[in-house]
């Protein structure tokens, strides 16, 4: 059985949203990344030496850290799609599935990784203390211009993000859709065709048992 | 024919590596990342809306841009991996395709999309240019644990990456060896596990071939 690490709030909710669409059972072990809380202690880091969330259990090949820890959450969400091929999350056609790592691909890198890391951890680029509020002001102006890329594309009325069927991306882009929110963004009247989406996501059974099951912890 | 857009010294030279490993006929097209002279045109923004390389065409389900566009280089590497398998460069294990999709996310993220990113292009992170050189600066720290994180990975001895065969995370990462170069650090004495796996990534013919092609334009 796989244990997903995860922390409240976090990406890992992407993650979990496809444990719940796959319907197998599955554990959970909270590890705050609010700070480092449950991230930055000696025993995740043994187990984990990025201290990231979300990690999943039970892949083989493990590197520096737990043999069978399997991170990075664009790793995890494609590695559960295929590994559960009836819950069809991952198209089976080889260019579908190269759009939905396209997909999950930039979304990691500029809006996650760049956009709200500056954001949230402005640290991670600027050592001065004084320094971050520009650091965050650009974190904004990056995300919102990820945002507008991705209204941009669904804009031609597809029914998913990859248009074939719902997969992977569209639970990932839950994750930043809440995250909007989060930070008091207007998302339905910014990005109108997201909002489209979002509207069908969020309604999946799988994706409210998941918010919930995280919400109580 | 796939066509692959590139800039000289770019992270494109990976795509280009796993192409010449795949060895089959393909058209390149120079568009210099450099100030975004190629990669900022109206003709190129219209291919590819984000204005980046590599970017590979032949590949159904373009967004937003050339319907038969694909971008991001962890979706081209895999992509390619996956449409020719004889080459073996991706393992058929679902585990150890995981473990490279791991090792291609965070150094696209951590590695690349921030740290690098911050050293040679701080404006994505603070546009007042009197604040770039702490950027730059906290990059080339960044860059160097990134490093150090490669370095412990492969400090297990294991032949290539992804123990098991010479897959295309060896070929992502010949990109950030050469860079590590391109930049001034003594590649060899800093993560001497990592140079022993470019001494025989680095003399693979096709790699080889790759990096002179590129130099030769």
């Amino acid at each position: 059985m796989h244990r997903l690490y995860y922390s409240p709030g976090a990406c890992s909710l992407a993650v979990r949203i496809v444990l719940e669409e796959i319907g197998q059972p599955y554990e959970t072990e909270i590890r705050s990344a609010k700070n480092g809380e449950g991230t930055s202690t000696a025993d995740y880091l043994a187990l984990n030496p990025r201290g990231r969330v979300p990690a999943l259990t039970g892949v083989s090949g493990g590197s520096g850290g737990a043999p069978d820890l399997l991170t990075e959450s664009v790793a995890i969400l494609l590695f559960l799609a295929g590994s559960y091929p009836e819950a069809k999350l991952v198209p089976a056609d080889a260019a579908a599935e190269a759009r939905c790592l396209e997909w999950l691909s930039w979304i990691s890198v500029d809006l996650h990784g760049v956009g709200y890391s500056q954001l949230w951890r402005p640290h991670r680029f600027v050592p001065d203390p004084t320094l971050h509020e520009a650091v965050k002001g650009k974190g904004l102006e990056n995300i919102r211009a990820a945002y507008d890329h991705i209204d941009r594309i669904l804009s031609d009325g597809r029914d998913w993000a990859v248009p074939a069927r719902y997969t992977v991306v569209d639970a990932y882009l839950s994750v930043f859709w809440l995250w909007g929110r989060r930070i008091g963004l207007d998302m339905e009247a910014g990005w109108p065709n997201w909002a489209r989406l979002m509207t069908k996501v969020l309604a999946r059974p799988a994706v409210r048992r998941a918010i919930s099951l995280e919400a109580m912890g």
